[in-house]
């Protein structure tokens, strides 16, 4: 019988929980809208006190979560969400209140290293040591892994920021960043579509000029972020990466940015091979935050530095 | 009586050659122009043997060089520089030529990583797990460490290549880039201070606005990379950060860009502790080559995936 672990994807709008020991075997699953930190923390941990009596004991607890994060093991606000804009949610104890619920090793890392890790554990990064995987969508997030593992550093990147060449000539919006106005999340995250083109990103047709300007603008932050950590494999997810043109104009706009220097890139088919959807899909952060309970279970703080 | 270790810094005018055991410990200096690789590396070669014969054998040798270089030690042409424009060097077997001549293991890695390694041996990185080393001279280049090892990926970061926001109303300089024009490198070198103004940057005055501009278009690749990498501290070296303003510009610029996303870097105190020079000044290339030469003798070669 299969080790049995809990996962927890926690967003800024709703948690998915789900109980299992893989991606082809999830026992059970639930869902609730994120609303105060009491509450939601609440329900999730009834589900899991109700599925251990019918399922047994969990070994862990993973929890992918939204941030910013303190990730630092020495620190004595480990486990906490820090600084969020989110209400009820800047300065809680997320990992320590599930941890002293369930009295379970808890692993804990933002929503999209969990990503990459379950990417990498079952996904389109598995072989690979170095590999970023992002999520464009109501933000832009970024994770990753280099030499086999996740990446930590100060606080945790932050990689939606990046201040990227913004087209004032063919594009005057302004940028919906709060913090920056035009870094890449603010001219290319779902909601500066919404507010540049007056709709929603899933209803612009596809031969809508938004795609080919969303694809320019990242495809800028994809080729720094290649300049920068020089992964093996790009992974992109999230709502705005479904639709279904925009791989293939990012793809051919990152071989015009990089200008011919990664010579490795420069077929059709190598490209194709390098900036991916993630193999796990929409289930890459809640499978994600599994393989973190994996890890926890073998040392209760994950990712800690040898 | 310490073990004695071979270090050769690559670069694209000279080479320089040490032996020794560390900082302290430097037996013997030797330095070469730049010429054929043949001729080059013939007098690399000979000055080791000649200091054999004095103070006994070494234990390995390490190569900080110039690149593009293949560091993947499952390919062929794992020890080459690749595609440089440097007459005669590209596709040159560098390692496999000083390991045949001298029956050593050698350590490699492009001169940034080195310096990088150096630092967190010796300098300014002790006591990190992740930090990034720049140097700003005739090019722009970046290596570093990701938890404790150093970033190499898919080929290894070009962290000068950075697509950055061009102030075209205040700078119409178009950028000197080969491959890019206006990318980070492009505006911010060393020779794209000269061709931007008309005169080397060392003859520019203190209260030039070159050096205001330059600080703005190095503050954004710096907040790009913390963004990237969330790195615990960034060493800035080579020629262009010889003058003496720029630190001291450059940390309020990434203080403004950062927008006070990082809260751990508000104060001066803490920015000026995050940016900093290099602790091993003008020596960090070469000593790193030592600290190479130092994994190689461990394992022949160094770096390789666990």
């Amino acid at each position: 019988m299969n080790t049995l672990f809990g996962a927890i994807e926690a967003g800024g709008t709703k948690f998915v929980c789900i109980l299992g020991s893989g991606p082809e075997d999830v026992r059970a699953e639930a869902r609730f809208p994120t609303t105060t930190p009491e509450e939601t923390i609440r329900q999730t941990v009834g589900f899991f006190r109700c599925q251990q009596v019918e399922h047994g004991e969990l070994a862990a607890i993973g929890i992918a979560s939204f941030g910013p994060l303190d990730l630092d093991p020495d620190s004595p606000t480990y486990g906490y969400i820090t600084s969020t804009p989110k209400p009820g949610w800047a300065n809680t104890d997320f990992a320590g209140m599930i941890r002293r619920a369930l009295s379970l090793p808890v692993g804990f890392d933002t929503d999209v290293n969990a990503a990459a890790l379950g990417e990498w554990r079952w996904g389109a990064a598995r072989g690979l040591d170095t590999f970023i995987y992002l999520t464009i969508g109501t933000g832009i997030g970024g994770g990753g892994m280099v030499n086999d593992r996740l990446l930590h550093g100060l606080l945790h990147p932050e990689m939606g920021h990046l201040c990227i060449p913004h087209d004032w000539g063919a594009d005057p919006f302004a940028g919906s960043c709060p913090f920056h106005g035009d870094c890449l999340e603010g001219l290319a995250s779902g909601p500066a579509i919404e507010s540049r083109w007056g709709q929603r990103g899933e209803t612009l047709l596809l031969d809508h000029p938004a795609w080919e300007l969303e694809a320019h603008y990242l495809a800028l932050g994809v080729v720094n972020w290649i300049y920068t950590l020089s992964p093996q494999k790009v992974i992109l997810g999230g709502g705005v990466m479904q639709q279904a043109r925009l791989f293939s104009l990012l793809r051919r706009e990152v071989q015009t940015l990089l200008g011919g220097y990664l010579q490795s890139l420069a077929t059709q088919k190598e490209i194709d091979d390098y900036i991916v959807p993630p193999a796990l899909g929409k289930r890459a952060g809640v499978l994600g935050a599994l393989a973190l309970a994996m890890e926890a279970a073998q040392s209760p703080i994950v990712n800690r530095k040898s």
